[in-house]
């Protein structure tokens, strides 16, 4: 797509936002790139000050940043409250999403006789779909998936290559998963039998609901009775474990290698930075955020921000944080305390210090 | 599988257990499911006290709880020392495990001339056996499964899609492995050489037991020299690394995302809880338990539990943070002491506090 | 390969290395086997002086050691200065790296026919290579890997089966890639808007230069905007996620579970060990290493090493370490202080002491 700084502030009014343009409304834009990165017919943008001092270097024909901000002369300037989610906006006026080849009719599939699949399937070689599946339309489905039996799935599922789906997994419409992905698998259900362990037959399912999206190689555990729920909306990235039975609410994201134990139970609007992990059986409330790598083993009240491991509420850890680093001093006052006490009773006493 | 109450009793009592039924012995049951989720014609369960209140509003035909744990009136109930164990015997009985589809003659599958199966194999397409694979009898390939040159494996294997086994690698009896596990991939294992890094060839084997389970997305390095081990009975989550030459012995559990560095000794009877790791060349003794992400940097002794991160025995733990919680406490405590020495100075010395 | 000890001297000295046989220069040698898994015709190794009891029981026909190392007498010795370095030659002229099946004409694969694939290739059935896809000479690619359009790609690419890269990503030469690795899928990119997350497109791609090696099941995000990039002789572990726009220098390590959010960059010849995490936009200096689980979220200066969540520098942490060691006696102190404090206040007053 090739077009105009103007028309590119028009496409920002329209997404309800109040662009101010500085430059040459007729200046020729085709792509988003970073301020490093950025040629002539690129618009690129400053969100983060760190990187300031890169908007004398750029070579975009355009940048995109707050009211205020310094910008060398001689620059065409979008300026917008929120460089970010204009920035957003332009990606996808100019490079759009993800275009997926179409093919032909279904080849070297194997597809269940009894599998209902919808209008308008893109379904790549080596695609294993099993017994009783039913999909909705406008599916896309890359080579290499597994989708088992009694799978119940919506609308415009995107699945990459390799993602596995164990049996009676239901999923909603627009849901995507990344490659390698597993779903569905059985948890670590074991029953201790005369020092061995004995398996439980995993009889729940997995539950993932409309607009979710989750990254590569992730392990949902289906649960052993009932349902493992990822909940309208939420987003997973890469390497996250999710264990047996629990229920993840709307509009969540979870960054990279976070581990969620069996049965928790996660509110909407939830933050689990990369890496935080999740004892079993406990609650996080709605709107909280977990810090990176904390280990959460207690229920997190709503809008809570908790780090650390075991994870304590942020403004319990300034507060220990403030201490720990004070330790040293600490450590030297009670010495001179000491020194002090042991001087006072030998003047009391008129005696030399005890145990010196 | 429809049942009774009474049949159920007795199913049970052939499982070592002593049930008492409170109710109607021919209330007909057809499956199990939780509290929340029981309807009509499904046992549930009361095990962990959390879920007590929920015993007023299940809608299932019959709960198994412990003995003297108060219920409401009118229910069908079935007492029982351990209700999770008894639980575990009625989902087998009632549900039993996944049964996987038979399948024709193999299709689509690439198996060299030179591989041996043994009776009654169910593979599906899309699998590949490699050169001079031994394969026994009954066992179970999804699509996507990758066995490489010379893996020697035992009978009842059950591998789900797209799991990788490279060469050499030695299995036993009635092994699982969940979808997208990777087994016997090279490990870590370079020489620095004039600041660039050159790789060994790593030549040792991965050897898994008899009776493992192995959960989805998992990575067991192949060892550098010798045998990466996974001993009997032991199960293992999901995402979880195990790195070359380490040795995990018999009936052990290891909780998602679990890593262990190379050359680590594990004992048998072992529990390592989610995100923990293990530096290498130590030893966890027999029995011993590391919690979750606690990183553990000196061998542990057999029984022992250990936490933290680097992880200390828990005794030494809950005075350390007993103490840790309290340096607010202390720190005020020094502050009044030092005020009280002043005090005690100018008392004496008949001038004002030091410092002051 | 069958040589005798002197044979394998030379070899050593071809590398630089200047070795000195005790024993049998005629004794024949078939294999590098560890001290407790070596038999005759084997070659054993002592360079962890952990191991150094194995000397007396191993039944290797020789071992190579530190000048110096105390052997038990009537053994064939080659001693060298570095003998790790040494075994790590013998185990390349013994044993050489893994030999790949050749195969026919590619069969049963899905080439796009505007892909372009150089000389000599070996393509496993079930791999599919999307439109535009350009691959140099050499490559070697195991089942279930898929290509996606436009990637371009070196000489002597050699895939595990089952990885996925996805659309646009550039590779050097020499690349190896392990099983189930996904690379450039979509990162975490999302803007909320009015309580929901809406997909920003991920434009960017990933670059992985030459001479990289990436273990299994490991997960690189694309860049939004620009590039991923994995330097030049870097070797990855297993199950390491990169966030998008993250730049990994040269001839660095990452350990099993390490975790890079978005846009780091780290330097050269850096060491990340197992389970670290860094938070995003913050540098790792050139040389530095970052312990295992370590949580990094401050820049990181050139050759530091650091530890701890949060990571702080190693001399910090050793002096906070032993300060928090000592929290029980510092407390036991204060204690004592204040009840000779009490007992000064008593005496100077002639009263008992306050508050007891």
């Amino acid at each position: 797509v090739q077009t105009t700084l103007e028309n590119l502030c028009d496409v920002l009014r329209r997404h309800g936002m109040q662009p101010t343009l500085e430059g040459a409304p007729t200046a020729e834009i085709r792509g988003v790139a970073t301020l490093e990165e950025a040629g002539p017919g690129d618009v690129t943008f400053l969100s983060n000050p760190k990187y300031e001092k890169l908007l004398q270097s750029t070579r975009g024909s355009a940048i995109v940043l707050k009211p205020g901000v310094a910008a060398p002369g001689g620059r065409n300037l979008i300026r917008v409250a929120e460089p970010y989610a204009a920035i957003t906006v332009l990606i996808v006026e100019l490079h759009g999403y993800r275009r997926h080849r179409p093919l032909p009719e279904p080849q070297h599939v194997q597809i269940a006789p009894s599998a209902r699949i919808g209008r308008n399937p893109t379904i790549h070689p080596g695609v294993t779909i099993d017994a009783d599946v039913v999909i909705g339309d406008d599916c896309i489905i890359y080579p290499g998936c597994y989708i088992g039996p009694n799978c119940r799935i919506g609308d415009r599922l995107l699945l990459y290559p390799n993602v596995v789906i164990y049996d009676g997994t239901q999923i909603g419409h627009r849901v995507t998963i990344h490659a390698g992905t597993v779903v569905a698998n059985d948890g670590l259900g074991y029953a201790q039998v005369n020092g061995a362990w004995v398996k439980i037959p995993q009889i729940g399912i997995v539950e993932i609901a409309d607009d979710v999206e989750i990254g590569s190689n992730c392990s949902i555990d289906r649960a052993t009775l009932g349902r493992t729920k990822i909940g309208k909306g939420t987003k997973l990235s890469n390497l996250i474990a999710i264990g047996h039975g629990a229920h993840v609410g709307e509009h969540c994201m979870l960054v990279a290698q976070v581990g969620l134990a069996g049965s928790v139970s996660v509110g909407h609007h939830v933050t689990l930075a990369g890496q935080a992990g999740v004892v079993g059986h406990i609650r996080i409330g709605d709107g909280a955020t977990v810090a990176a790598q904390a280990g959460v083993t207690n229920s997190v009240a709503d809008g809570e921000t908790v780090l650390g491991s075991p994870a304590i509420p942020i403004r319990d850890m300034r507060k220990s944080m403030v201490l720990a680093r004070r330790l040293p001093e600490l450590n030297e006052t009670i010495r001179r305390l000491e020194k002090q006490v042991a001087e006072l009773q030998a003047q009391l006493n008129g005696n030399p210090p005890a145990g010196s």
